[in-house]
């Protein structure tokens, strides 16, 4: 294979803001984005926040020939929200929910109604196989007391999974999203350490757009400062992520956002800011990608490892306070049922006893008893289904941490095969009972 | 790499029937069941129908010799029920929960409560990679009319599409289970066409055990002959799949199940009869696997692709045949939610009529009044709960149609791309608006 195959790919992702009714001048930011598409012609159009699958369905007609092959990734109640453009033909498309994405009864965030997930498209972009993944993860309502970080954490745990086992078979890896935490972010960085996706704007030769990236902007009309909090500038939260493979070399020659507004139009394309990266895959042969120096490469591997063991275990204590505090709210539920039940019964004994005592006069003013015994059920109904879904959560958290646990006790024999490199000391945090066994490095 | 490196794999799946003081014996069977797999030591075990935690701890604490690596993933409200203990170290876990799952009003078929999914444990056997699924689809409750299709067989897709994207990477693919499914059905043929699994009693050199492999069987104790239903003899839904891979070459030596008893116990392991795979992996060169002919090998891979456009469309009509239903099923919800508001509505109008009029008596008994606008209420919160959920599966069966359309014009582009090969006219169920293009056959 020679190395002169190279194709630019150029990747689009915004977070649309889509909520019909309720996000300001809806249908005229669609149309002012199926322009801009239009007329860009973008290689991959990844969007979120599509809530309505007739937006997405106008957008389709309108792109149906600057962007022939698209897919709306459905889940939950409303949708995931999820969508890509592409010009490449999309060959097979997957989808995982995540197993947390905050509360039914807080409506008023919508998030788990939303059914946040990731979403996956297998493209060929010239010879190469291309994952390219759409996602959202669960919003940051208050940074410092952010109730949905555990929830958050886990998502980002069950993305990085996902992009790991269903891309082996790859030679490119696209991500694009609003991933909702910061660069230096807990789940951030487990992303991107497990996975070895690339930030494209750290990369990229070359930026116009915001500074430092952002793509929540205090610039932007539909952003109110309150929402920014400390970070008056702005927050950068929306991604392009990639990484190449032994079969091909990918690099970032550019990378722009838009800033806030659009020339000619009153109000800019969303909330967020657009992104949009130039990639260049370059088909490399498999002798190219393993020319570099054998033991340089065996100890950035091991530091590699070392550091991934501090950010599982990071999250693994994150995981942690969530369990915790799931457990304090399936208690508190499981109590106020009870006592519900108590209530009603109490209630049903003082009824009964003149019933049974035939003839003697009901001391129970029925109105009250009515009311009385409805408010028994509906506080016996909630407390019901909010022990089931505190379940739910638990089992998952629980999941996570076991599945977390697992790969720090894996992790940790990795680093044992490596000759000289353990400068974590794994024997802090040694999972329980395993015995050290000989690993291939390189697996 | 040399053709010598050869190793023999036994893998054992049991449905364990473990439903805590519900299935008849159980701490007695589990018990039977630990003493089985300590003494016959199987180096990989699936289970499922662990319901309880505890059950699977007191098993892990007692194979904690034989088999030192081990996971239960954790799913949905009680659990997913699945385990697998191995002897080789476990360095990776992903669970995949299937979208549909029945629902939760069905309560005594318990099948929504499990959150039904697919367990996916990355090994190391030698030098191969091996990924080892383990999973447990609805079960079948009345074949004649049965409501859980469309479940099973979007289950049956998510499946296939989990061990596809997943198994990229891998050099084995083992897959057991109870797959709720005869060999022949739908679902059955669509995930071991798409992935390509073989069914190890179909493959296996020597077999012992039940006539025609079955795995639920009149002469188990715990079967009632109304189960069955037509099938006086049996029905074969449990299974061991495995599929090789370039690197590596499986087949399978011996299968055998148990018989619908245990010599020396009073009743047998489970309600579901025992499967052993004896499993012979060898690493291959890739010049090994390549050297079929080519032209031979290109003719039966057209003739799959064929085979697989007529299951895929057969699954989606299946598929169309659940949102049909769903859809009735979401506007009978909605229809009575309305009339239960029109009820309460009519009820506040002609309670309000004689406290407008101040002074006129009012003509609704207030027992009547209370009694009547609980019935509402409940009505309205049992029709929205009810309205999300069909939703939901809506969402879900629209998400696997499209997904299925999707492969369906997919896999009939790739029949155009082979030569000569197209016996199943794929003009007749071409996509809408797709134009042919030119395509790799070897893709």
């Amino acid at each position: 294979m020679a190395n002169t195959d190279s194709v630019s790919v150029r990747v689009f992702s915004l977070n649309c803001w889509g909520i019909r009714y309720l996000s300001k001048h809806c249908p005229q930011r669609y149309a002012m984005i199926g322009d801009l598409l239009c007329k860009e012609e973008h290689d991959i159009v990844l969007l979120q926040e599509v809530w309505s699958e007739k937006d997405y369905l106008s957008l389709k007609k309108k792109l149906a020939c600057s962007h022939p092959h698209s897919h709306y990734f459905k889940s939950g109640v409303i949708g995931s929200g999820l969508a890509i453009f592409s010009k490449y033909r999309v060959h097979d498309t997957f989808v995982y929910r995540y197993s947390l994405n905050g509360y039914p009864y807080m409506a008023h965030h919508g998030d788990w109604f939303g059914g946040k997930a990731v979403g996956l498209a297998v493209l060929n972009i010239g010879s190469l196989t291309a994952n390219v993944y759409v996602t959202h993860l669960h919003a940051e309502y208050c940074r410092d007391k952010d109730s949905y970080l555990p929830h958050r954490v886990v998502q980002a745990w069950e993305l990085q999974q996902f992009i790991r086992h269903t891309s082996a078979g790859a030679d490119v890896v696209i991500l694009g999203g609003d991933l909702n935490m910061h660069p230096q972010d807990l789940g951030n960085r487990l992303l991107r350490t497990y996975t070895g996706l690339k930030d494209s704007f750290l990369e990229t030769a070359k930026f116009e757009g915001c500074e430092d990236g952002l793509t929540l902007i205090a610039d932007n009309p539909f952003i109110t400062i309150k929402e920014l909090g400390p970070f008056e500038k702005g927050i950068r939260i929306d991604y392009i992520l990639y990484k190449g493979s032994p079969k091909s070399d990918i690099s970032c020659n550019f990378m722009c956002t838009t800033k806030g507004s659009v020339p000619d139009h009153p109000f800019p394309y969303s909330d967020h800011e657009a992104l949009t990266a130039e990639l260049r895959l370059k088909t490399q042969s498999v002798t190219d990608a393993g020319s570099d120096g054998q033991s340089k490469k065996q100890d950035s591997a091991a530091e590699k490892v070392a550091e991934l063991v501090d950010i599982v275990t990071e999250a693994r204590t994150e995981v942690k306070v969530g369990l915790h505090c799931a457990e304090r709210m399936r208690y508190t539920a499981a109590r106020t049922g009870v006592m519900g039940l108590a209530l009603l019964i109490l209630e049903l004994a003082i009824a009964a006893v003149p019933w049974l005592a035939l003839g003697a006069e009901q001391p129970f003013p029925r109105t009250s008893f009515y009311l009385l015994a409805a408010l028994c059920f509906a506080i016996l109904l909630t407390t019901t289904l909010l022990y089931i879904f505190y379940t739910m959560e638990l089992k998952s958290l629980q999941g996570a941490e076991d599945q977390m646990r697992l790969a720090v006790g894996s992790l940790q024999e990795k680093l044992r095969g490596f000759p000289l490199a353990q400068p974590h000391n794994p024997q802090r945090r040694s999972p329980e009972g395993q015995e050290p066994k000989a690993f291939d490095p390189e697996e």
